[in-house]
């Protein structure tokens, strides 16, 4: 599936960015040297697109074919746009629920995130141009074919998308460790997005000073933290309960 | 790691089976014939070892060693026995909260879900003896190490163990969408052991008709289920809110 997304050669690659193509990633051959590469190198840097330099076996890894010491992963769906997105959830009369996603590597992780925020009637999902997990088949498959139905929108920062989320009257609530306030204790029935760190370094030190809320899950035993894709699940189900209204 | 727990040659298997070593999983090479090997074979029967007959090369690729056409994974921790871990934990005086995992098949899965149990207090998880997911290298990754500090027990049909926590005071529940029932709708508050089914098929039709009580996670998109350790994730942290006693 990775190759039905996959450009190869630097001119090809720079004339998808230019017909504005949603370019996931670029890998670019280290070392390369050159005219027509130096141009793909900013153009990249001008649109903010995800790069990674590697080896060539890396690259003749990736495709078999003449890639010039450039291949590019376009992702197979397109990203909407925050501000238009925000908008048409707060128009629809729903109570928006959104899901802001700070770094997430892993694809299985991301995949499953995608599934379980479709399942739990998630608005929309936000991610960062950089440094996260792609979308690419193996998030197509974990995600049970949800990145087809849930609206996935990319920002430069995770922070730009908090102002703006609060700007719009929507309470950015953290999950992280680092308070202690449960999810229990925390609201969801207003209109609000969660967000969820990487597997590594948790949420983003200078988001977290940001945000509205914070709210952990409980830990009972010994182990420190959850797989992220189980414990997103459980506060969006939190977030599903009380909007449910259901009491004990 | 699956090295280290991986022993092979039929005589060598034979011994570790009846020195009482707790083998996982036996691989065993197809169409072979021989006294010794009809040896292995009826005692995997007799003791409900899990075997898989495979073609030679797949044996080939568990190890490079004269592997005689046998290849044993040797589980890396001890199982609990059902009948005294049960004992235990309503001696000790909490309130038991077993997991019940009926033929999981996919070891990152499991793995989640063990710690997931750990994170909650799980009192202690029992899987059947055949068609789940093994407790090998993967699963202790993924379980970040709970595999060594939760409980689990081994039984040869998941009914048997529905049945003796029936007969043990402790309310059954199963996680399927064959309910009208939510799992907010359902008290985890007393003593009770939570069934969740595998990835494929779910939980057994049999079993499912001898449980207390059935619930299923309201699903708002139109994916029509979820991940099995994102579901799990979801019923147990339930259970834990409704045991800290918090209201909305």
């Amino acid at each position: 599936m990775t190759n039905q997304t996959q450009i190869f050669g630097i001119r090809t690659i720079i004339e998808a960015v230019n017909a504005g193509e949603t370019i996931d990633k670029v890998f670019l051959q280290k070392g390369l040297r050159g005219e027509l590469f130096s141009e793909l190198e900013s153009l990249t840097r001008k649109h903010g697109i995800n790069t990674s330099y590697v080896p060539v076996e890396k690259l003749n890894r990736l495709t078999k074919k003449n890639h010039q010491g450039a291949v590019a992963q376009i992702a197979p769906i397109d990203f909407h746009d925050l501000e238009h997105l925000v908008i048409n959830v707060i128009e629809s009369g729903k109570t928006p629920l959104f899901l802001l996603l700070d770094q997430l590597s892993d694809v299985r992780n991301f995949g499953a995130i995608i599934r379980t925020a479709e399942c739990t009637g998630v608005s929309g999902i936000i991610i960062q141009k950089k440094g996260g997990a792609p979308v690419n088949g193996d998030t197509i498959k974990t995600s049970a074919g949800a990145v087809f139905t849930i609206p996935i929108c990319k920002v430069d920062h995770i922070k730009d998308a908090v102002f703006y989320m609060q700007a719009s009257g929507i309470k950015v609530i953290a999950a992280t460790e680092k308070t202690q306030n449960t999810l229990f204790d925390v609201s969801f029935k207003e209109p609000c997005a969660i967000i969820m760190g990487s597997e590594d370094r948790g949420i983003n030190p200078s988001t977290l000073k940001v945000v509205d809320a914070k709210a952990k899950l409980p830990l009972l035993g010994d182990i420190e933290s959850l797989n992220v894709s189980v414990a997103c699940g459980a506060f969006l189900y939190e977030a599903v309960r009380q909007r449910l209204s259901i009491n004990d």
